[in-house]
């Protein structure tokens, strides 16, 4: 096992949905953005939210999210997502997400997730997850 | 009891969430806003979503719909959305809903909702809806 | 040239996003859904919405939509948005939008466009788009 | 003038659209509820965006966000959104924004503001807008 956090990239096409009446992407578009990213980054390792969800009652929240705006992005950009684990902990985790249009920044995002049950109780982090960050298990 | 429908007016602001980079609406905003117009014209005859799945395990769904738009409405405008059942039958109804913004009609919409049980079985729609349609019980 | 319509297929993955508080897709993610459906359509024939709206002022408004909903989608579920030209007039078009999980079909929607220039005037499509259509130019 | 900064309360009721699959609101939809809440504000106070750009050439776009999540809202919920500039700057603000259900806090949000006119080039915050933060013109 690596002690560095696997890297995902996810290309994301920028539609209508995604803009606003000032001509560029609408700044909570980039966290749906994020969303999808994270998602597909787990996927890519066999963590599926609604099968988690169902065979071990384990789900995430996002308990804080921080985004910082560097360039607009527009209407038919084509981004990429790129995401890692930039902090994990027993039961919540931080997951970096930096979106490009090439080589360009657009925003930078860090999520904080925590892993709970069904009764909304926060529970250690399962081994696949800290897996991705590099970490023990 | 009468035998005309009910009419509700709900305002609604256009924010830059509900634009898009043409510098208007976009078309599935007024959609959002159809289901705000309706949940609200229901709660204010004592049908409330959340409440009436928990107590009976009846809910609506969207099982149709229709959208005519006639004048893009703009950032910044207050718009109303007019509600009424323009159509009963036993499990299902037609709501329709025109969007204005003063006497200018921006959209026109028509919803088909279909009352279901926790079975997702077609159920006859309540006495308090039929009541709405200013239809017999 | 063909007179059968090119039919064009996207895949398209569920988020949270996309999801509501009944567990199943929002009624109006899918009309998102086949937004980016036909975006990527005419995108693949060279049709890009900022480009042809800055090289020569054109661009499509949705006039009218239809959408039957079928069954409902899930999160997580891979969907496909199959997209073809149904009807093509002079200066307007209706698009059948279906969207399939597997073979099992979710929701069938009809998009009617009108092509505009910026005095927002009706003018004839261009012939990269009849073309699609199977129609003559 | 007092030297205290103005508080507005907005009232948002969570519909379908803002929920998500895990049977709350979508993190993202309270970033939609701010951005109502802040324009709501400085409407309040005569700065309306699409008159404001029109008028002056000037416009907010959001530089910066940070959010944190203290408990789900969910569906049906009444939202109260209390705004209020936080920190003022030459060409910058930031905008606090808590969302409460009743006495409950449901969310934190700290919204960064950038004035810039129509080059893109940050300029100094209106007199009426600093009015608000209690600030000397």
């Amino acid at each position: 096992m690596s002690d560095q956090p696997i890297v995902h990239e996810l290309p994301v096409r920028v539609y209508y949905e995604d803009t606003d009446a000032g001509g560029v992407v609408y700044h909570a578009s980039y966290i749906r953005f994020a969303e999808r990213g994270r998602t597909e980054m787990l996927r890519d390792h066999g963590i599926v939210h609604a099968q988690m969800l169902k065979e071990t009652g384990i789900g995430f929240v996002v308990a804080a999210l921080k985004a910082d705006y560097r360039q607009p992005a527009q209407l038919d950009d084509l981004l990429t997502v790129r995401s890692w684990i930039a902090r994990i902990g027993g039961a919540s985790m931080d997951m970096a997400q930096h979106i490009y249009r090439n080589n360009d920044l657009i925003a930078e995002l860090t999520i904080t997730l925590v892993c709970i049950d069904q009764n909304l109780k926060a529970v250690r982090l399962p081994a696949n997850v800290r897996a991705l960050a590099g970490a023990a298990p």
